[in-house]
């Protein structure tokens, strides 16, 4: 699995995305002849599973490839982390990659907060498996890596074509209630869902559009069959969202009649706390999809320090001076992104 | 003022930023031969400032454009909604616009959560004005939007040239500790920037970078006398962030030094709750620059609901059937986006 | 209204239900010759509306009919009265009545602890009704008393036969689940209702046995027509309980269908804490009955103290000796106990 | 020991005190013509001492001595269950006991909830033994039932002849207030108590009345000596109540005084926490009497659910149809109730 | 009312009790040979009533009496003031008054600590009296301080002879338990104090030494009738402390007995918040009698601050310097302390 | 260790510290001619480190020397006790010691209160030294006790030469910010106060006064080199306290410059959370400085019950009579005390 984005954009590039007193200091910089080696350490403040360092990596590889002398130091998207411990490193030319540092950290800060939310539902789920739901509450130009970031922190399936490519797998999901309320009905629904659908897409049908999830339940295992791999519940809050005991219900009476190979996934404002309840309540769910609180979750704060000056040890008030001793730095080969 | 960006991206338009169950159901209506007209109604349960909607709409005209009967009612970006209000009513042919709810509630997802955060720290510190920082802990690819959002929300200004290029401003910022840290002194690269910055960028020094802020302010106060504009303080939480002493004790020392003019800016972790306990404190702030707070805020959750398919009203089960009353909406003219 | 019991228990006349140390008092007053007329109040320590006050003077009236010189003075059932404020003055010989203290505490404690919580009910719910549902949490020899209280406390119907012949009123009540069970169909079983029940009991119909209650309100609204009086939601916890939210949903498919006549009446652990959700949210409920918040309600406790001993003011410590201005008691006419 | 009450009163036998929707019902089911055979499951949703059940078998072995085929299984009186484990099951036509739902979960429900109560406070206790004093906090009707679950709850002594009749013991109690009033001393009231009492009543005096609480048990064992077999303290709320301390310094100024055989009962508002207070402040107490910790108890709420029609398992929502794993439950000889 | 202390101490003059780095800097800038005319400022940081100013000044005008040029500004004891007001100002030559800084801050600290928290007390209890009691548990050598304070804080009377005679009033109190104690009898105990004392020591009797309060306080009156001034009930906290209750039963029980003109006294553990208690119940007290909240007050921490040297504005970080407004400081006459 | 204080102060000996009402009990029972021998036992209510004893048995010795048959034991300063526990008793001629019974527990009271509170931050901060510097919050009269205490509850050293010189240590300290004002800049400050200083004097510089601490400690340590003991944190509340970060900073700074024999001292608001916050964080201070915790700490409250009188037990109301098992105790030798 790995984070395969093509050259990094007009935009970013150009440095519009950059704070704007990134591109003042390499202006100033320039007029007054000073361009310094720097060496710069990227942390965050609290435990974390690193993500987006790929994006980040890939684009100093873009800009730093062709830098004699540069270095680059990373931990690799996955990897969890304690805070202060340094995740990147950076020696070269300041004026060569300072107007990405507001990218650099971007990157980072979103895809990490993502990662570790999703890391939180995954430990309290675990073993049934998460899958991110999470698309409908980020720009579209970013579903992609949020759910490249879902996978990362461990879950199993993202929604999005885009983010599934991202991570190398099919994109995951039943149904829209949509489709559901244009049959009219459920069974019929599922029904043209299963003819029309290629046959390695598991047929997996919302039970909570029209009638009683039970019966519902009932009256699509009815008429799929064996062909039918699961149920979604995701009773909305207004009817008291999904609890423990309607998971064991439907599980029991699926059973009684004969369905026991039909799995149940849940979904609708899951949390760790939430996921937690199922568990400890005992109720026989096969599959949590999580979304806004992987979604939603805030930004991971990173932040770059310079504290080297042409070898020297310097740093703001507040940090110390000089290289952090960092054993699980890997250092990047810079030369994979020079152009033939 | 009003977010102008272009036709939407082939990632979009194609589908694959969506949930793939859309295009699922897409390809499903077709087999069966189900396009019915429906009505789709989109509300936040929240009290909310509305943004993301002229990208919302800007995509829906571009797929709507030609498509006959067709109808789309919205409210506008700094709109403020009430819990479970319809912002977004769109009339057509179900699989002319299925493949992008995704999209639309993410765009509103996002972009109405910064904004409504952004509203908040505005209230607080009214009338001192607050400018928005948060750009590194977004995707580069996204930091626009948010500082657009941002500027929805009532700040003044935003650091990014491409934010302020998409709500009409110039970008706003001061100056990166990194360039104080080459320089190796505040004075020198107070002077420096002084020096080089065209006349129009106001004069603001970041004052904590190596030395004590009171110390530091006046030191840059008599070095650009009247051409200073203002300072920054950023105390890192280290050394306890800044405080309303520090505030009140720097303002009162550089008006006994005859630098009255000079403005105070403050930054770093600043909440609603912070910034009024800099006013509850009587502290001399002139602005306040948020980060986090706003780039950090969780998107607000949007639903699109069917509530009526060929003119019949329907809903799911925790919902009302029908078109609900919504006066506030303004009809888009979709004409607009025909192409000549 | 006015409670109506016969002649006390023997087992309530002979003392077997009374402290045993009461009845070895009498004993040694008897054995040494001693038998003072004595003053005896009785309070309790909180806001409290009375009730059991007719039984108790009932008792008293039976005990000291025939005795010189006895006086009762009482509060009446309904009353609302403050900490610490007599509700009960009897000034007899102590032998006359000693063996019935625990009686009449008892009959206060427990009735006045219903009432009082039937009122929390009512107040929280007015302007639409409570009626109370208890009888199944207490012992079946007092679900009269307690449907009794109830309507005390402003209920305005009970469920069993004896408790609404106390209060001179019919017994209230829909249909058990298990009729709906036996019928296999909640419509099959409102049609059974209908056809078989006398035309003044009103056709209230529970739907939530089977299927999902806003479809099984419209079926049954179909079957019965204008016949049908109302629905009762009693959606069960496993199930999410009754959400502010369903009720608005089944009010507006009801009505959008053309049912706006039929009422609809809410049950299922309400509280009055839970009675204000559903004003609060603007619910539209027409009845709330009331179960366990009535009947489990922990009696009020009543102390009785001695205060004079042959017309000299005494108390034991802790309280004041003599007796205490009570102006809102009013004597009771111990002669129309007297047998002809 | 075991419950022996005779026939079902009338009132209960006449479903004078059930739900009136269960005469309805049966009048229903009669008209139509319909009377299954059903299994009717009871259980509650607490960890609980079960009480009530020797009533509730008793009046179902008198409804349903002569119904062929029917089966009754049941927990008995003190069995510590779990939440929904299976308390009572009912296999026989409906008819012939649904009028009796109503009274046979009240019997369960208010006894239940006074024997776990009563439990909760001899745990606390253990070893001092725990008396039950709460008769006057429940109406006279059932005074005996109460006094025969605290029994059940593990309580020593009840305070009531009928109680401690039901429970196969004597009542226990010691003298009231008003004894003490009337003799005007308490040393004075004890030698009348000690002179006309019969030799097996332990001598156990009141010494909270006019004095201070160590000064009257001084003089109280002074005028008693060896015939005392204990005080009882219950210092009104209005004097601080019992404390540990008072406990603690009446004890040594007995043992002081040559008195180390005289007890010391505690009463007076006690609780578990109360009682623990007790316990780790290191009181000697000798004994423990409750009042309305246990007599207001709240009831524990008994639910009776059909789980098969005629044989096929059958449930309402939120319930898993068909018989219950339940290997606790004996089965009832219901040929002990035939009349010969 | 003044606080009429003798030349200060030796110990306090040598700077004995003075933090050594005040000697020590005395005797670098002797070896130095600087001396400048400094302007200091004492503040604290909370709303408070001053005291310990007399002292303060005092040791000042003993010090700077022959100072040319000196001048001392100051608030008087009794005076309330605000968080960070100038409470003191001194402008003298530093090496004059440096080594008594110590001594200074600790005179306020010490007796503003406990002027405040008397007025507190004094607040929750007015109309009726405070008294403070004290003095057992602060260091002989300041009781009198302590008893100065409180009475600066409002109250009445303090029990020392020392701290009476500062305040200008008789010292108050009752008699101990160990009087009563030695006679055995608290009415022999009232007797002989009646009949050894001055006619103008108030007959107060404690009540609570050997016998209920009640009994006690009756006794107490019967004995000395007109002679008795008052009752003090000081229940252990062992016996639950002094409740309104009981007060409330007392004044009754007097009353009733024709002894209204018996005043009663509470003390044991009072606080602002337990004052509240009996004036919120009624409890007909007619004095408080305070210890540890006012003796036990934790110091408030006072601050001296240079804020000129030489006549130049100055300050350390945290402060603003130069001279504070501070309108409500009244100039000190040094003159008056030079020896004729 | 031993707290040698002379002769007690006439105001203690002539009894006008003590609360009047002892005087006033001695000139009764010398008018009734009652002086019995009485035991006296003196406990607090908490855990403790006692203090203050050496004063209090001093005061004894003076009063009770010359007394036939008196004895005293006791505790000593230092020892541990627990709640309720004997830690003085007094076994003599009533009128003996009586008038000072007062002053006995005002020294206890105070002085156990600051040593249990010193302790306290001993053990949060072992093992690193604490040292005590509450002179400003104390009277000058009694800062010799307070520092005293600080040292039996473990402090290492105090600050005042009188406190000192009780405990038989040397006083602590620094410099106080005023130097640093007055020479205009911590090094010229830091200079003199090298040159000037006894060379057994520890060289310990302030670092807050004008410039950033981080800085100021570098210019301090390169102007002192060797000589620098050691540096004192104290920022003021108003720039955010000393952090854990901060100290750990200045450590790594010196430790880079070379500086690592110079120790960090920490001052300003430690209480024993605070100094556990810097422990918890690995922050490297050498030794904390404590004002305020310890010397506003509050009396613990000792109390003095007589428990014996002429050889019978006897105890107020919520006492044990009698003498206390107190195997601790140990007898003082009152000859010692005897005038040649």
């Amino acid at each position: 699995m790995g984070l395969e984005r093509p050259r990094p954009s007009y935009e970013i590039l150009s440095g519009a995305t950059a704070d704007v007193y990134f591109a003042r200091a390499n202006s100033i910089l320039d007029r007054e002849g000073l361009d310094p080696v720097v060496l710069m350490e990227v942390f965050c403040r609290e435990d974390a599973v690193i993500c987006g360092m790929g994006e980040a990596t890939n684009l100093l590889g873009h800009v730093l490839a062709d830098e004699p002398g540069a270095v680059v130091e990373a931990m690799e998207d996955g990897d969890l982390v304690t805070p202060k411990e340094v995740v990147l490193r950076i020696h070269a030319r300041y004026r060569a990659f300072a107007l990405y540092e507001t990218a650099i950290l971007g990157m980072l800060a979103q895809s990490t907060g993502w990662a570790t939310a999703a890391r939180q539902c995954v430990e309290a789920a675990a073993p049934p498996p998460v899958i991110s739901f999470g698309a409908r509450h980020v720009h579209p130009d970013i579903t992609d890596v949020l759910d490249y970031a879902a996978i990362v922190g461990g879950c199993v399936g993202a929604s999005t074509p885009a983010g599934a490519r991202l991570a190398g797998l099919n994109p995951t999901g039943t149904m829209p209630h949509s489709l559901v309320l244009i049959f009219g009905d459920t069974v019929a629904a599922a029904e043209a869902f299963d003819r029309d659908m290629p046959p390695d897409v598991p047929r997996i049908v919302l039970v909570d559009t029209f009638r009683d999830e039970a019966e519902e339940a009932l009256r699509v295992a009815r008429a799929l069959g064996d062909r039918l791999y699961g149920i979604r519940l995701d009773t909305p809050s207004e009817r008291g969202r999904v609890t423990a005991a309607l998971v064991t219900e439907v599980r029991a009476r699926l059973d009684q009649a004969g369905f026991g190979h039909v799995t149940i996934s849940v979904s609708g404002g899951l949390t760790p706390e939430r996921i937690r309840y199922f568990r400890d309540e005992g109720a026989p769910v096969d599959a949590f999809a999580v979304g806004s609180h992987i979604s939603g979750a805030s930004p991971i704060d990173f932040t770059g320090d310079i504290k080297e000056i042409d070898g020297s040890p310097i740093a703001k008030r507040g940090r110390i001076p000089g290289r952090t001793e960092s054993p699980r730095l890997k250092p990047l080969d810079l030369a994979a992104w020079r152009e033939g």
